[in-house]
């Protein structure tokens, strides 16, 4: 049964001989794709890793993974390709609960009993995306754990696997297992560029990307993409609002903006303020309606996660999981919660940035003095002392915070990767804002200084947008271009495993940290101080019809192909934007309470200072009230959504009154009729069975 | 199969025979207890009441209702007794969506196929509560349509009936059905009342309640409970506020404050301000998980009546429902929508009101004037005017707010009762509300009269207080005692009919909306001044101790009983008391803002009022923030229910993935595995079929 590949089309089937026997008949394939690579270390002896192929290759009731296993060369290589076999990719598309379109042309929820009646289900190249795929397989890898204690073969006896032990942790630590990443379809990835970024396209190709690279990057292009068109109202408000009030003069090295920052339509910014606080509500909702058709549609919209087996890093007692019924680590609730109090190590950070900000400030403040004292080379030098100190001490400051977040959402000991991936966002995301804006902040509420806000609001927009395109895209290309490139062309005679291999030589993707934070960034410096400058959007919208095509280019060329897990929406990152959204209403009221041009009003009005402040309280809470009722008002998921989940609550409803005995009588019987089921599914000739029963009621 | 009941065990069991006979032969039993009453109108003519006593005993394919009739006396006279047999019952059960305890002691949806895995199924008077079986019959009367056109025999052709009428609505407007009402049962009535009033209880029989009342009645006294007992600690911090500062003098009069309103503690009144704010938002908390386990306990957590039949009003388009692929009338989800915009109208009413209080204020001025201008015994009597003019027109706006509500929200077309009374109670609990605040709120934010708020705060609590328990006790108890007595005396040889009867007499339950709002008014004095008058809490907890009685001793005796439908939690009241508790923050922090004494501190530290205001709104910010991360933080259902739940959820998307297929494939074969299923359970000695299938495969 060991068939080899065929050297038919590209790639993919180019691998030769070698792959590992699946366990069961039906998954026998004349091609094997190679899916993810498993790179070994160095010194790993050759029975180790014969034992580490065979355990990928054994079924899942004897401890393996039940995936497809090569070893590259030969066996003493330092790789392993794995590629899975149809019936492991079908149970565990029903294990993460992804849903596929049934045979009545809705998505329903995989169920690899009733495979048959699912499209597709005989072809994994259109039943599951690549990105699924590749996925599935790592999660089969990362679920290995010992099933007794185990001596692995080559190894010293300190590496003994205990019983419930991860046995890719293990490997990891034992420095057998160095990296593990999925490979690139070179042919698929043309495709994909050609339609993403080197034309002049508009729209994103979403479902492709989210065929090549998964759900969780095809939502982030998906947000960008709204996002940026959602930019167009605001800028075109921004542009007449600065056309009417012909008071932005742009010299050469900006835009710089002349001290009375209003224009003389005087209202401009008020109605600037207004815009922007409802827009940003509004499109916070119509994204949540275009996230759940994505997901939708993606199949990601019933994901059973917290169903699944917990994640790698899990620990706890073992127990019998009252939900599931099955014996796994157990960790109370209490425990978790406990630990999340992570509140008073957030204010100690937030408050050293804040100490750090004012020790810069007072120290530019000596030096200056003591530059105007001496006025000599030194203290010229000394000069930018604060600034070297302050950037060293914000960057050990961030990096020490990030260190201390891991551990204490590793402590909080999550069950499913995407609520640690939450928790951990959350934690550096707030801190990570509160660092970008602190330098705002304290201009716009503690000196309360609207000119020199809007100054460093347009070098902010302009220089930091600037450089972060530069670091971003073209330092990257240029290393790949000039230092990575003599090692890494394709030549056609090569060995595909040394292509292979050469995947992994590219640096490894950074993750969307790093994106959604510019983004957020963004929206902030755009829903925060739009009064203040009203070109914001019109810059912004400019940055992210580059950003878009470089993103892309990025995680196309540049990087190692990630892994992707399949999820549902933004998850932390949603209610990020959504806070954001809220908090701006407090900080443009401020903005508008400071502005010169309303106070001069108000004094000619013979308003009391006292009174415009009560009145800029209540306008912030109408305001809230407002947004509140714009996000009741405007539905979440649209209706057709909203009526197929409904559709599949009720007939869930329906179908546990019918099943609900049949699982809780006797296992026996439930495995009768529901064999009865399958018989009657792939035979259609077995008719006899209604009879019997009915003629025995 | 026309069993009589037997005169076993007092009231239930004594009505004679004349039972319509259940339809199917498992459900004939030889007691039948009288659930409810259906009053004829007076002209009634014999055969009308004949076909309907057949319409409400016909099974449910033939368009029936499937349940017991009983024409009282004879068939000339004008009340018909309703029953329920087993089957129509447990079928209800099943689609209203109640769980009841299943063999493995867990809660559990009810499902008729599987009745008999479910404990006590067979006996109706254990398994399902009093209160629920003649709710059910009230479903099933309140569901009756017209399966095609149909002539009322004895009526004119005016009242015949189209297709899909319902029958009741019908015979309503035709004047045959007059009322209809749940019977009380003495013995249990006798026990309750014993249990829940006439003692010195302290905790109340909830279980008991619901059993008798129902889950909405017990709901709503578990609320009371758990209100009353919390305001404990504000009680006591109130009394030790008063206590050390020692400025309260009580005249006999009432409790009166001296202007100067505050201790010489100085802080205490900040300390009773942030504290009743964080206090409402535990207490809320709390109530929610403690509410969740009792809908749990009651079997009232899992409710489907979004997929039951539409509410009797429902009106729409014939056609077939997305979600549950039934025929019936369809309403779009935008129209309601768009109907549900009353926003104007409520402004409007809220304008009108505020306007009626302007004119009060203007009219009483006015008069005084004229009164010291003229002082004669006329000008004294106009006096009085501007009070009289104002409580009539506040009664009249009131009155003619809560018709257009009903008729808006009847526009509005809900398809569940639930929805219905949720939106109804909304609309005029805001206006209600409002109502009740509006002077205390001029008082408070306009005149800024801190001495006149607290005086006015003490007369309404304690005459409103006073008023509100005469007018809803005493008086309707003097009325009962004096005046309803001679003709509603029970005599022994009195036949069981007439005493069925005389319960008609007696006055319709008015629901628990003058209940709840009551409790939301208190709340609202409480969290919204609790820092201008310290002993609201205490004498809330005085008034609510003796609430509890009054209103227990008012539902048992003065009025006549409820339908109450089966519901999970408070609903709109639940975010009423939330949202009330949100909106006190920025009410006190106001009135922490004008009191004289903190504004004298501020003076004296040299402290600008334009920074003490924002030095408030900063207080205010922060306490919303806290309030919602304690929101937050408390979760809303006790961690066993969180598991029983999730494990539901989780079986139940297991038994989808079994049954989807038997259900949208071939409806015979699922019928026949169905069956396959119920003749195992039923007949053990039935073990080939599994051994056939697996051959077969």
């Amino acid at each position: 049964h060991q068939l080899s590949a065929q050297n038919q089309d590209g790639h993919a089937s180019s691998v030769g001989p070698g792959w590992t026997k699946a366990s069961c008949p039906c998954c026998t394939s004349k091609k094997v794709e190679p899916l993810v690579l498993v790179k070994l270390g160095e010194n790993v002896r050759p029975e180790t890793k014969r034992w580490l192929i065979r355990l990928i290759g054994a079924p899942q009731k004897d401890g393996g993974a039940a995936l497809l296993a090569h070893p590259g060369e030969d066996a003493s290589g330092d790789i392993i390709m794995v590629s899975a076999p149809c019936c492991t990719l079908l149970k565990a598309t029903e294990e993460l609960g992804l849903c596929r379109i049934y045979q009545d042309d809705n998505m329903e929820a995989f169920s690899y009993k009733n495979r048959h009646n699912f499209k597709n289900s005989d072809d994994m190249e259109i039943f599951l995306t690549l990105a699924e795929r590749q996925y599935i397989v790592k999660y089969e890898l990362d679920g290995l754990w010992a099933q007794r204690d185990l001596r692995i073969p080559g190894l010293p006896d300190s590496y003994t696997l205990q019983h419930r032990d991860n046995i890719c942790e293990k490997l990891g630590s034992a420095g057998v297992i160095e990296d593990m990443f999925p490979l690139h379809n070179q042919d698929k990835l043309r495709d994909l560029s050609e339609a993403w970024y080197s034309g002049n396209q508009l729209s994103q190709p979403l479902d492709s990307i989210n065929e090549y690279f998964g759900s969780s990057v095809a939502l982030y292009f998906s947000f960008l993409d709204c996002y940026t068109w959602s930019l167009l109202p605001p800028a075109m408000l921004g542009l007449l609002i600065t056309y009417f009030s012909g008071r932005c003069s742009i010299s050469s090295s900006g835009v710089k903006l002349r001290g009375d920052y209003l224009g003389p339509a005087g209202y401009s910014h008020v109605i600037q303020a207004v815009f922007s606080m409802l827009w940003s509500t509004v499109v916070m909702e119509l994204w949540k309606r275009r996230s759940s058709s994505s997901s939708y549609r993606w199949g990601t919209s019933q994901l059973a996660e917290h169903f699944a087996e917990p994640r790698p890093g899990y620990h706890g007692v073992l127990g019998v999981n009252p939900v599931t019924s099955r014996v796994e680590p157990l960790f109370p609730e209490w425990r978790r919660t406990y630990a999340s109090c992570f509140l008073p190590f957030m204010l100690f950070s937030t408050v050293l940035v804040v100490l750090g900000m004012l020790c810069f400030y007072w120290g530019e403040a000596k030096m200056q003095k003591l530059h105007k004292d001496w006025d000599s080379l030194l203290s010229q030098t000394f000069l930018y002392m604060p600034s070297v100190v302050h950037i060293v001490f914000t960057n050990v400051l961030a990096t020490i915070y990030k260190k201390v977040a891991l551990s204490l959402t590793e402590y909080e000991n999550h069950r499913e990767e995407s609520a640690f991936e939450n928790h951990l966002t959350a934690k550096v995301l707030v801190f990570t804002f509160f660092n970008y804006f602190a330098v705002l902040f304290h201009i716009a509420f503690f000196k309360q200084d609207i000119p020199m806000l809007c100054k460093r609001l347009g070098s902010l927009l302009i220089v930091s947008q600037l450089v972060n395109q530069v670091t971003e895209v073209v330092i990257p290309l240029l290393v790949d271009k000039f230092i990575s490139v003599t090692h890494r062309t394709d030549s056609e005679d090569e060995p595909q495993e040394d292509k292979f291999r050469k995947q992994g030589t590219m640096p490894v993707f950074p993750g969307l940290f790093a994106e959604y934070i510019e983004l957020l960034v963004q929206f902030g410096y755009l829903s925060f101080f739009s009064c203040v400058y009203p070109l914001t959007a019109v810059l912004l919208l400019i940055n992210n019809l580059t950003e878009i095509r470089a993103d892309a280019y990025k995680i196309c060329k540049l990087f190692r192909k990630p892994f992707s897990q399949p999820v549902t929406n933004l998850g932390v990152w949603q209610t990020a934007f959504e806070v954001l959204s809220f908090v701006s209403v407090m900080s443009n009221c401020w903005l508008l309470l400071l502005s010169p041009q309303l106070q001069k009003l108000f004094l000619e009005g013979g308003i009391s200072s006292t009174k415009t402040i009560l009145l800029a309280v209540l306008v912030e809470h109408v305001l809230i009230l407002v947004k509140l009722v714009l996000a009741v008002l405007i539905p979440d998921e649209p209706d057709w959504i909203k009526k197929k989940r409904e559709h599949t609550e009720y007939t869930s409803m329906q179908a546990l009154r019918q099943v609900i005995v049949m699982s809780k009588m006797d296992t026996k019987i439930t495995k009768s009729i529901t064999s009865v089921d399958v018989v009657q599914k792939t035979n259609p000739l077995v008719k006899d069975i209604p009879k019997i029963s009915r003629k025995m009621e």
